[in-house]
């Protein structure tokens, strides 16, 4: 397994209960990348883009397998990421943005999505904190999860079902015999031998030699600035929803591991690896944040950080064997022993629970889900330029 | 000594090279107070305000000896803090501070300050990353100096001087002698006996026992949330003046210790001894330093921190003895042998050189020189309520 973020420590996660045997390769802290920053937004409704139905499905799919999850992690570590939030409010502050949300409304009914239209004056009865300006929203149900949290279980949990993770362990190369990945390469020059090798380095995933290039090609860093708000002392949390409107999402959360916080998210920039802050991008987020709950003046700025997404090409991730990796060729292409679940995007936390699910039916069984089939890693491969 | 900032650091400076015997205590690490935080504008012509023009006169001297003062420090540590900041633009975006700002202009001549009035095409072409929405500026000599670096210096010039500096050595009290002060308690108990003891303890100055009633009431926490920002890598920094406008103050600068950055300060809040960094504070820096240099969008946010300015009663400070500190007394009331020099509050940089040298002479000569006179720290006690 490359790469401890959530992804790869869930993949792990479920390949250590199937009974094999899997040590985990971070090239830092397992929970350290994209995975320390993100929000922890379960939204596949809210998230719901014009011209990515497929990518919904799995969205969905995810969200649904979430309880479910998080029960069973909660079983094999005794730690609760059950969250308690009532639900989603997108809301519009303005006629342009009422118009837009109307747009998305329709768009989401006729995919079926269980959204609700809400006036004004209902979403600020639904939350007092919302600015006087909001117009009209939509209500979906939706939930989060802390992803450190979420991170520092799975990482228990792997322990606990017999699995190894090695921190500071940064994969120089895939190691080939022929048409078969033997194991990887790290930067050190230690070789360690592996039937199976998964990809789950998020952005770091094409620096890696050996991969092939079509999956290389396909993966690229998008950099996200987002911070984390704390109420003062003895103040609570002035909101219990998730919010969002079109320039920001607001996640309350009252984290197992740092108190009652807002986190409030995120710029979406291509800046290479670049992980610096900077003026315009905190200006933003706290100027759309104030917007819509002027309350978030008040509270603590008590982190302020930027990390790294895995992009893909068509924002959909990378999933599945790049040739079979035990059983026999499923596609014709490709080599074989190397699964590929990176390209998350924004989608990474809530996509945890189909991806490691996936994953693991592909490394133990051999076969290909029907939920991920259509995101098979070299799918760009074929498209046509 | 009680306090090792700048104006702690600076008189225990000027006493050891008058072959005093000096001990300086800080509570935590010298220059790890307000100093810390200062934006080290040495701006006593833009700094001056309406109903303050004694606190000017200080203010102008202290500027007008601090390139000596620097030369001093740098022939004494080989340590050169000198300034190449062409000059202060304080300057209007709109016509409310185009109006604001001939008013403060009249002011200025009235009180004699070299100040220029400049068109909003002359402040563009001064500095080309002003908003274009500038419509008029007031320009003035003045430099800035790096806080850090200087108390760096000073804590280096008292150790070539002979004084001592001890760090974490948090004074819970002054011990008298019937009416004469003997030395100093730490929280731990300790005792250290002194003939003189100079209070320069900023905004904690007041929570330490036995000092006088009236100037412990004197003495308050004034939070102020200051930003560092720096250019990308490659990029110059994008102004070369102090710039000031009504909201915002910006300070470009090639720090001997951290390179480039420009400092952005800095909010004026009530909140005791309160340190956090709030949504509301940060944004209000961000927006009002965008607004007059948009560049500042693209520059890293290297640093937020919130410190607490030592403020007084009428934003002056409070310097003298309480009683005669060595020679007869002067004014007849108090205890002997206290020295008071806290209360400084936006000025604390500025008025460093004048202070260390004021209070110098105070505890060598026992005299209270002319410069200081009006600011006695027992002035409160019999101001008519």
């Amino acid at each position: 397994m490359v790469g401890g973020g959530a992804i790869g420590l869930g993949i792990a996660w479920r390949l250590s209960q199937r009974g094999r045997d899997v040590l985990v390769l971070d090239r830092a802290e397992p929970g350290s990348g994209a995975s320390y920053h993100a929000a922890g937004m379960l939204a596949p409704i809210t998230e719901a883009t014009f011209g990515e139905d497929t990518l919904l499905r799995l969205n969905l799919a995810s969200a649904a397998a979430y309880p479910a999850f998080l029960r069973d992690l909660a079983a094999a570590t005794g730690r609760s990421l059950q969250s308690d939030a009532p639900g989603t409010l997108f809301v519009a502050l303005d006629r342009d943005q009422v118009e837009a949300l109307e747009r998305l409304y329709e768009f989401q009914r006729g995919l079926g999505l269980a959204v609700e239209w809400l006036r004004g004056s209902r979403c600020r009865e639904l939350e007092p904190a919302l600015h006087p300006a909001v117009r009209a929203g939509i209500g979906a149900v939706e939930k989060e999860v802390d992803p450190r949290a979420l991170t520092a279980a799975l990482g228990c949990a792997v322990a606990a079902a017999g699995g190894r993770v090695r921190s500071g362990a940064e994969v120089a190369g895939l190691l080939w015999t022929g048409d078969h990945i033997t194991g990887v390469v790290l930067t050190t020059g230690e070789e360690i031998a592996a039937p199976s090798v998964v990809l789950a380095a998020g952005c770091w995933s094409g620096g890696i030699a050996g991969v092939p290039k079509e999956v290389a090609d396909a993966v690229r860093p998008v950099k996200g600035q987002i911070l984390r708000l704390r109420p003062r002392p003895g103040e609570a949390l002035p909101i219990r929803h998730l919010l969002r409107t079109e320039d920001v999402y607001l996640v309350p959360r009252s984290s197992p591991m740092r108190g009652d916080e807002i986190v409030v998210g995120a710029t979406v920039e291509e800046q290479g690896f670049d992980t610096s802050l900077t003026g315009g991008g905190v200006y933003e987020l706290l100027r759309a944040a104030i917007d819509v709950v002027p309350g978030v003046r008040e509270m603590e700025l008590a982190e302020a950080s930027a990390g790294l997404r895995p992009g893909s090409r068509d924002n959909a991730p990378l999933l599945g064997p790049v040739g079979p990796p035990l059983g026999p060729r499923l596609d014709g292409g490709g080599p074989a022993g190397l699964v590929v679940a990176t390209g998350h995007h924004r989608n990474g936390i809530l996509l945890t629970p189909v991806t490691a699910d996936a994953i693991a039916s592909v490394v133990c069984e051999g076969v290909v889900p029907e939920a991920i089939a259509p995101f098979r890693p070299d799918r760009f491969a074929r498209a046509c330029c």
